[in-house]
């Protein structure tokens, strides 16, 4: 095992009626600025359950956060706090808005200069963040309990990532039962984008980490059972309440302590996201299977283990089972209703150079847990996914 | 699932050479509180590290917290911090160890009278505690990662429980190759002591929680691997560091989200150590074989699951896996070196009489996930370990 730090301290109230504590969670006389994303927190009770626990709370909105938070949008809500002097934020939504949300708690307070710098240091230069929570609405990300996020700059085509011990929300609230109108196509990306996140951190080389492999076997295992009844039977509320469970444990840095951790199939797919603008949980179903079958002999212990223990493959030759199991793996991904070729998202191989040129002009040139995959190797992969 | 709250703020600083790190854990400015039990950590080289570490700091010692802390010794301490204006304190050992700072970091601050009251309402009286952190010598109790502790009150024969959000340790260093020197007798009291705590948690009924269930399985697992090895190869690092991940996460809060919870073995326990010095681990090990058995047919379902998945058990029917999979629990206890009978410490019938009388005494007459353990059945359980 490898040394490592651990380190999180947000709360989770987790069960059905949970919005009901935001009463006591957030400060009696705190300023609220209420960030969401679209109308749908309007159309499906969450806003109203929401605005009756803040009661006589001055509370602010800040709409309009969209998938893949943009810099530009977020900057207006760091002006709208300077104004109104906020001095509590509650990011209601999915993945984007709690993203978006750390970046304005840290933007707001920052001091050196333009907060594009953030992110320009991944957050090492970020010394205090105003305090926010979170009502999550979409499991997927696990960003309501870790303290990263990822802003797009829509001007210059880049996603980056920052990540900052100022930045974990006091607390997030997860209600299962707040999953049930969330259409089909969330749902699914919100199950591959918690299956990939374990992937990242589990499917590497082995250090001897019983523990943690175990715990990730265990999310996947549970994303694999869960995710297709979570489409099957959108109001069982056991099955919501798993796969919710699941993507909050999936990346809130558990699962990563002691171990090596991949995240090449993420860069390349933030590039994906940047460039064509295809759903964050797309790029991930796209690229993974391939940089599996790239990596084979990097990574053939672990997809061996990955193979008997996850998908229960015990028959067959070595490069059988692994084969195998990518196989399965890709399958439960379009079963999830997530396609997982470049083509079925309109792209083919004359799309490909402007990503690796994306891909080396933001430096992610030496990928992977032992920094060896190359442009040339995320080329290979891509074109393994056409 | 059932509703839940999650909350761990303690930092978790694993790996060899992690001790120096305190110098960064701790302010510069503070005024260091050292404690300790005996005086192990004199001779295996982890005193003069810490001190090391410390550097300039203003040290004061405080040593002779006895296994199962007394209410008695820790008082001293408390009459120590207010003479001495300490205003961080230092647990340097296992559970008694930091069990007992955590009751002295709240008694120092405690504005409700006599401290007693701190363990005569569990803890919901404590609004403070002095800031501490620890360093674990001994993986077992996994007090160095949750808010509770347990206290002893040699006078009335009494051991008592407290829980308070104000009780975390700020940080914990674990460095696995700090407990190469533990005896024999240690090591095994602290894998037992860690199993019972995953049992507790995860040997109830069913409530269709997979994530819950599988992070429990993964490390009753590995406790089964590693213990053994850790006998047989002191110095083995990874086997080692494993253990004692197992331990921290075993009691941590992780495993307990959303489930029911037992703790009756435990809660008889105490009374075998409060009326007769039995260390806690070994109390677990008399105790929850036969409570297993006794509560079998309430247990029904969770004991299959643990036949199947934990030993592996598929053939034969029900109750021949339920029976095999409890022998093989008990083997393995005794495995590691902890008996598993009463008469294996000297005590007969004619000890359990006073027993339950010490349940009735501390109201502990409605134990169990069901709260239906009455001190009938605790007689019975006790009767069966004879």
């Amino acid at each position: 095992m490898l040394n490592f730090d651990f380190y999180n301290p947000t709360q989770i109230l987790f069960g059905q009626g949970r919005i009901a504590d935001l009463n006591k969670a957030i400060p009696a006389s705190a300023k609220v600025l209420l960030l969401y994303g679209g109308g749908s927190i309007k159309t499906n009770g969450v806003f109203d359950e929401v605005m009756t626990a803040l009661g006589s709370r001055q509370v602010t909105e800040f709409t309009g956060i969209e998938p893949n938070p943009s810099y530009e949008t977020l900057m207006k809500a760091v002006a709208l706090i300077k104004e109104s002097q906020i001095d509590f934020l509650l990011a209601v939504g999915g993945g984007s808005v709690i993203d978006g949300t750390k970046f304005i708690a840290a933007a707001a307070l920052f001091e050196g200069g333009d907060p594009w710098a953030i992110l320009e240091k991944r957050g090492t230069n970020i010394t205090q963040a105003l305090p926010f929570g979170t009502v999550l609405t979409l499991p997927a990300t696990g960003s309501e309990m870790n303290s990263g996020a990822v802003v797009t700059r829509k001007s210059i085509n880049a996603k980056l990532a920052f990540s900052s011990r100022h930045c974990f929300p006091k607390f997030s609230v997860l209600d299962p039962a707040k999953t049930y109108t969330l259409p089909v196509r969330q749902i699914g990306n919100g199950a591959v984008d918690a299956f990939v996140h374990v992937m990242e951190q589990y499917l590497t080389y082995p250090v001897n980490s019983p523990v943690q492999d175990r715990f990730a076997e265990g999310l996947l295992k549970t994303l694999i059972e869960e995710g297709p009844k979570a489409l099957a039977n959108p109001h069982d509320y056991d099955v919501r309440a798993n796969l919710m469970w699941c993507a909050t444990m999936a990346l809130n840095g558990l699962i990563a302590t002691g171990v090596p951790q991949d995240w090449a199939t993420h860069m390349i797919g933030h590039e994906l996201t940047a460039l064509h603008g295809i759903d964050h949980a797309q790029t991930l179903a796209i690229v993974l299977p391939s940089m599996l079958r790239v990596r084979k002999e990097a990574k053939r212990a672990k997809l061996l283990q990955f193979a008997e223990r996850v998908w229960d493959l015990r028959e067959g030759n070595d490069d059988t089972r692994i084969d195998t199991a990518i196989s399965k793996m890709q399958d439960y991904f379009e079963q999830m209703g997530v396609k997982t070729r470049l083509r079925d998202y309109g792209l083919n191989s004359s799309h490909i150079s402007s990503l690796i040129s994306a891909l080396e002009t933001h430096r992610m040139v030496a990928l992977g847990e032992k920094r060896d995959v190359t442009p040339a190797i995320s080329q290979q992969v891509l074109e393994l996914s056409l």
